[in-house]
């Protein structure tokens, strides 16, 4: 049935094993998740890939409500004046700034950046907004656009302009200010983990790879199938670099005037290629149901046959019912062959069959996108089974994850070790701290740190890469 | 009780008799809804009147998706040569473009267009991503920000910058495309009547006042308290004006070209200046309970007595509990009096006060912020005495609008008629359809055709403007 379909639909898909990067490409085009646009360096989002945003956004969002934050819109625009105020995030962001330098038929006395995030504006309004100690916290997020103007770009991964959401937080102590740095990476790990079902390793990044701007920065960092990293997301801490340079001030309870201690945070749209990079496989999307647009897909088999069309509706109607985000697929211009082929390839969880046959034994087939296991279930009580099958799909694919990241994670105590655990996955070592061996790593194999995890229970007592005295350890992988 | 407190709060707004526009002004910075940015025309989002905004996109939302739209993201910047493509468009939007010249260090070899709208980018991917009749319709829908490049900029009307959202779609046939732009304009009208609680007249644009490039555009318009007009949202009919630019075509089940039929639609930020301008009073801000981020705001009395504060906090989360949105305003740092007076001003629907007498005799204080009424309600049943009265303040904010409005809608038979109706609201008139009326009209006394309503039963048959045969109805006004 429909075998030739089969054949060539899977074909649009370079094989994961041959060439990762390509197979990266033709999955996120043949699935509709993206396509490229008509301006250098831009991606468009197209409604499969936006759904798994709109989940991820809700996901994230309720848990920053549930810590007391609050949205707000600051502009997008950001006069070049402000930019300047803090010297390393000018540093950090000024070659990669978009600039608006006409208005209309005006020439603009001063350029205007595109955001390339906003810590200076969300500064200068804190700093009219904070009087008192009463005022603080003040605990602020945006879901936004933002653009970095990048040399080489990737969907999802890198573009010019991608979506996130970018926390901006201001404390009357440093340990409150840290406490919610902490708060945040931790909201950031349990949605990754937990609904995205990305494994993560948390820690601090090195001097030479924290924000510019910040005193410290945490992320998480996922491993993709290939072995790389990918920064999933980063809470920094500021304590009072940005205020003092705004002047963020605020009357102490004993009456003093003291600089406000600050943090911002952020996970953009990347996301989803990390998703798809972790999880993804010779057939193309496998996403967790908990983040999928369509958790299970209801084919009608023999559809013209009586009866079949209306059973097979009823079933998805009952799924919706309970909550389950159910695509009914009723189309008659193609084969169910085809139909498999492209549900698979757009990774839904699960695939429902209902033919004649399935109605008169009152039971249908699935189909586990993560398993390909086939079974058949019986009507009666189908939306518990259903709910439960979603559960352990949800599971299955975080433990393969975590496996094959556990697997493919190695402890170094050497250069050549370290060089060839980056090949094929992370590396974990003792480093002396300082930034002469990330450059080296670096210029070397293009390998950089990813972040010193919390449990810091040594693996020895020197560097890896210099061999000299080393007291932290280290994460460290090639990393997109 | 904290009398010259309540004095000092409410002086901070203009009185709305004397000056609606500094009163407007006075409300938006005092309630937090908003503030300026120190980019030119830009405004700040703060998170109440964000909050707003998110209760307004979920509304829109949930029936864009229930009548089949799929939400999107396409890239902030437009080349040039894309813009250029339709010559009406590009008229209409050129002089208020914001241009990007320069990325990073580099000088662009064509500027970029911060988009003040996308039709242009949509149009150019549908043109790639239409091939047959069995891709249409593509039902389209983007959440975004747009820049206008605006003289004179007022917070949530017109600002340079705003929030909106878009909808694009292209069908097979006229028919169809015209089907949705009606149908557009009807869930517009559902949520700004049963959501806003703002009356609208619906009804088809002037060819002088039509969104450029569309061969039909129908508005709602609302009554603002001083009598203009806001146009509240527009669904535009396109035919194939754009298509035929971007050559949007496809192949016909009867095999052959054609080019699509196109539609676009939006609401933007605009709508919380409508609730601002509809339903305030002297007092500050009214909001309609179902937009209204906070519904009920518990205020425990007389505090530090026992019992109290947990008492009012029960109440808090019994409301809570049923999907109320709350408030449970425990501050220690300001007297009730003041926390009324705030509440009030922040437009919070109703208020419960909750001290040591309410709790012994199992009842609640509430107050409502509509009627200024005062009443106690029995503690037990209290959740449905609530969402009783939430519902009968939406209505009661609806009704008062429309009668406002309607009272307010004058029929006019010359123009000496007119030019007295629109000082003081809508006039309604017949008109012989010549844009040179339209400009003499504004010329004269700065007033606007509105539109033409569906239900067109005469009212004379002479124009009101120049005297000449009429057969058009038409709803004026000065305008915002």
């Amino acid at each position: 049935m429909a075998k030739k379909n089969e054949q060539e639909f899977v074909q649009h898909i370079t094989p994961r094993s041959v060439d990762f990067s390509q197979w990266y490409t033709d999955v996120i085009l043949q699935t509709g998740l993206c396509d490229y646009a008509p301006v250098r360096g831009c991606m468009i989002i197209k409604p499969y890939g936006y759904a798994i945003w709109e989940r991820i956004q809700a996901e994230m969002d309720k848990r920053f409500k549930a810590t007391g934050h609050e949205n707000c819109y600051m502009p997008m625009l950001i006069p070049e004046s402000l930019l300047l105020k803090e010297a390393e995030h000018v540093e950090g962001f000024a070659p990669e700034v978009a600039w608006v330098t006409q208005g209309g038929t005006e020439q603009l006395q001063e350029r205007l950046a595109v955001r390339p995030t906003s810590e200076t504006i969300f500064c200068t309004m804190y700093a009219k907004w904070v009087q008192s100690w009463r005022d603080l916290p003040m605990k602020y997020n945006q879901w936004c656009s933002v653009m970095r103007w990048e040399k080489s770009t990737r969907p999802f991964l890198r573009t010019s302009e991608f979506l996130w959401q970018e926390g901006h937080t201001i404390h009357a102590t440093a340990e409150e200010a840290e406490q919610e740095t902490m708060q945040m990476l931790d909201v950031y790990r349990e949605v990754a983990e937990d609904v995205l079902a990305l494994p993560v390793y948390c820690g601090r990044k090195s001097e030479k790879e924290k924000f510019a701007g910040a005193q410290a920065t945490y992320s998480m960092e996922a491993m993709m199938h290939d072995g790389k990293a990918l920064q999933a997301g980063t809470s920094h801490f500021f304590g009072t670099n940005f205020s003092e340079a705004y002047g963020i001030q605020f009357l102490s309870k004993e009456g003093k005037l003291e600089y406000a201690q600050e943090t911002s945070w952020g996970v953009s749209t990347r996301l989803i290629g990390a998703i798809i990079m972790t999880h993804g496989d010779e057939r193309g999307l496998r996403l967790p149901p908990q983040v999928a647009p369509i958790q299970v897909v209801v084919l009608p088999i023999a559809a013209h046959k009586p009866g079949v069309l209306e059973g097979a509706k009823a079933i998805a109607d009952r799924l919706s019912a309970i909550g389950v985000r159910v695509k009914f697929d009723d189309r008659d211009t193609v084969s169910p062959g085809w139909k498999f082929n492209e549900w698979e390839m757009k990774g839904v969880p699960v695939r429902l069959e209902v033919g004649p046959r399935d109605l008169e034994n009152g039971q249908v087939m699935f189909a586990r996108r993560d398993t390909f296991e086939k079974f058949s279930l019986p009507m009666e009580g189908l939306e518990g089974a259903i709910t439960d099958l979603l559960a352990d799909i949800q599971k299955t694919l975080f433990e393969q994850a975590r496996d094959f990241r556990n697997e493919h994670t190695v402890e170094v105590h050497n250069y050549d070790e370290l060089k060839a655990a980056v090949e094929g996955g992370f590396a974990k070592g003792m480093w002396c701290g300082d930034a002469a061996c990330e450059e080296k790593l670096k210029a070397d194999i293009n390998a950089t740190t990813r972040n010193m995890p919390f449990d810091q229970t040594p693996c020895g007592d020197t560097c890896c890469i210099c061999g000299k005295h080393a007291a932290k350890l280290m994460y460290f992988a090639k990393a997109y």
